[in-house]
């Protein structure tokens, strides 16, 4: 280890048995791996010289950030050879330029720090899932990290001008410039971006902020049937301008399971829901937040009045409106309590779906009729605006849990999927625990190649070992 | 030629010089080039047998759509020993999907032609540019064209969403999944896009649409200085909730220049406005498209307001606003007018320029000072939401025209962009006239991934010889 000491000093090479083990699990506790040392580089030429210096000791790298993968990518495998490469002293701020509205940062710094850094700016890094207080910018990008505003504002690789970047080669891409239009040459950012650090290690980027909103619109929707809630949010989109932030899947069965799990939480509306869906609207117009006579907001005037046509037509039968931040925040906590109430079920098994967006109804249609004949309990959500749907199978209440049923239903899943060209994994990525998988049911020609890029960028397979193809 | 002829068929094989030669050279008349023939494939599986026969038979071959690229890249080199493949036979529509707005088609099929079916949808293709009535959707994907509407939707690579293409081994791949979110393995859909026919021919594509706005603000704007345009930009944006779709910018000179050219243009403003600005707001609220009792639209009031608040603070000093559609047009005639007048001067130099946004009037002002050094006369355009700036030198009225002065300001002009981290390609790519610009401008690194990349993928160099990477 003394050629890494030489490059990121003796005090950032981690070899004590309590100081690597945060950084050789995951935090779902399925993946557990070893190595010889967790390297804390602190600057993107330290980044260099170590894989360079991996490169001629022939030692295998896994670069890991927040290490928040729900994959398994961000941990090394049990061979006890490799090093981890962690990003978590690169935590700067480079540059904020609120006119261009950009940011450029260190791969390092968690999402919150960034968001809370350029708030002050009346700007948001708007990329909001659950693990943001943790989660870091290297490995969002990395794994083209999604969550619930998407819809609006794109994934990860949308919000991104540009990447700097160490290939396995040790050379530095130097691709900082934020761009918003360059055709010169094969997209590498883009090729970088969801690699999942097999094919180079993210060291910083140039990031999309968007202006904060200045008022929000929030509603639970009540719908018969799943059929019409493209429609409804196409609605939506076109009355508003296009400012859904978004819409969300919560169907009866879910919203009974959260409040199960905590019975703090109040159902948003008295009759549960077939098809519940959670709406938001948010805008920068001066014009949208103000309050008429009645104290009513413009924004929730526009939404209330498209809603009160659906329920007329019959394509919604409920609807409850947020109409403090208080009630909003209660809606939101529902809809971030999903995960921790599905684990505390017991053992389950996931699927990260996505679907073309007229394909939903049909897949939960015949999703559902399979956990049916399995003897499961489909506990579901989604980003319906998106087609990504998390699809759970757990045991049914009082019902017993059969690993050997729960895979073959999941199989028949992963089945319907390839039928409806849906996708298996729409936003956590291959990892670890879908090497498989992705083996097994990716269009022969792109999984060629993936193999073929990803051999001739790295010939001596040292960057993510075991992850994404195996 | 049999081998190929028993594929597409001999009356899809152009073998003459008069059939072939619209196929052999570009329409700027710079790029003349031979090729055995010229064929002319129904569908992708004839696509794919005839870049196998190829491979086997060791042929070159150019892809080629619409051939209206301004880079030479739509056509062979001169060595005569290879084949085009046009795909102007494949222009279905293969599917239309309103409710998830998306389309699949054929890689042959003209744009305008897209945007003329969904037009009864109510959705529009948002791909704007010059060329849209010839140029096909494999060549816009293929070079990422970009355009006046960039700022709002997008280049063509945002507008994309999935893309069948067959690899430079013959294989397909199928990925028209018109999915929103997929992190199953390495984004080949975006390193295909932009790789200019050198990594693989894209034959189909999902692509998504918007809805057609109800109502278009469109103004001519004089600012003092470039500098306060990216804060007026921001402001618009924030007003009216990110509905610009064009911010446009049309110095002066540039403005006398199209009216020189052609005198039925009319000038939108009394006196020449040193920054000049064509920006536009678009919106689908029907609100927006209302009409108060003076008779004026709502979204045009949104407009006005806060520029006559930008007027006050000196940030403006004069607009024309368009309230009839043949305003509109007339507004957008001179923007179109751009490149011909430039043309009718003479020969002329040209940059297509990507600055980071806040880079844009230190760019202007640096570029300035070379071509009045070289006694050249500058006229530029530019999309400036975008950073996007088409910067052209020309020879001075009554001045003459040196073409080693020219490109000695020319190679001034990309050291500039090169010290300010800008693109000398933001969307026109490199076809084959930057090829040497890009071999020695391009990010080291990132030059050696690109060609590791290409040799992986088409060991035998048979896609696209001299295209991109010579």
């Amino acid at each position: 280890m003394k050629e890494f000491a030489d490059i990121v000093g003796a005090a950032n090479v981690l070899t004590g048995e309590e100081d690597m083990a945060p950084h050789l699990r995951d935090w779902t506790g399925q993946w557990q791996g070893s190595a010889r040392a967790v390297l804390l580089p602190g600057n993107t030429e330290e980044v260099a010289a170590v894989v360079k210096a991996a490169d001629a000791l022939d030692v295998p790298i896994i670069v890991q950030s927040g290490n928040t993968s729900v994959s398994g990518g961000s941990v090394p495998d049990e061979a006890g050879d490799g090093i981890v490469l962690s990003l978590k002293r690169m935590t700067r701020i480079r540059a904020i330029d609120p006119a261009a509205r950009t940011a450029t940062v260190d791969a390092g710094l968690v999402i919150e720090m960034l968001q809370d850094a350029v708030a002050e700016h009346g700007l948001d890094y708007p990329l909001m899932f659950g693990a943001r207080g943790s989660a870091m910018i290297g490995g969002a990008l990395a794994t083209n990290a999604g969550g619930s505003n998407v819809l609006r504002y794109g994934n990860a690789r949308d919000l991104c001008l540009g990447i700097e970047a160490v290939l396995p080669s040790g050379e530095i891409v130097h691709g900082l410039t934020g761009l918003r239009k360059d055709n010169t040459g094969y997209d590498l950012k883009n090729l970088l971006i969801g690699s999942e650090g097999t094919l180079g290690i993210i060291t910083g980027a140039v990031l999309k902020l968007v202006p904060t909103p200045r008022v929000r619109s929030t509603a639970f929707l009540a719908l018969p049937q799943v059929e019409g809630a493209l429609d409804i949010l196409n609605r939506l989109q076109d009355v508003s301008g296009g400012l859904v932030e978004a819409f969300e899947y919560m169907p009866g069965p879910m919203v009974e399971a959260i409040r199960e799990h905590d019975p703090s939480l109040r159902a948003p509306l008295e009759r549960t829901a077939e098809c519940g869906i959670l709406v938001e609207l948010a805008s920068t117009r001066p014009a949208d937040a103000e309050e008429d006579e009645t104290g009513e907001v413009a924004l929730q005037r526009i939404m209330l009045s498209e809603i009160e046509a659906l329920m007329e037509e019959g394509q919604i039968e409920d609807g409850f409106f947020a109409t403090s931040e208080q009630q909003r925040r209660d809606l939101w906590r529902l809809r971030e309590a999903v995960l921790e109430s599905i684990v505390a079920r017991g053992p389950f098994r996931v699927l990260d779906a996505a679907l073309p967006l007229s394909g939903v109804p049909d897949f939960l249609r015949r999703a559902g009729d399979v956990a049916e004949a399995a003897g499961l309990q489909p506990l579901v959500v989604g980003h319906l605006g998106d087609g990504n749907i998390h699809y759970s199978l757990s045991a049914r209440d009082g019902g017993s849990w059969d690993e050997g049923r729960a895979d073959a239903a999941t199989g028949e899943l992963l089945d319907i999927l390839a039928d409806m060209k849906g996708s298996y994994s729409a936003e956590h990525g291959i990892g670890r625990v879908k090497t498989g998988t992705l083996a097994k049911r990716k269009d022969p020609a792109q999984l060629e190649a993936m193999r073929t890029i990803r051999q001739a960028l790295d010939p001596g397979g040292r960057l993510g070992r075991g992850v994404l193809l195996s």
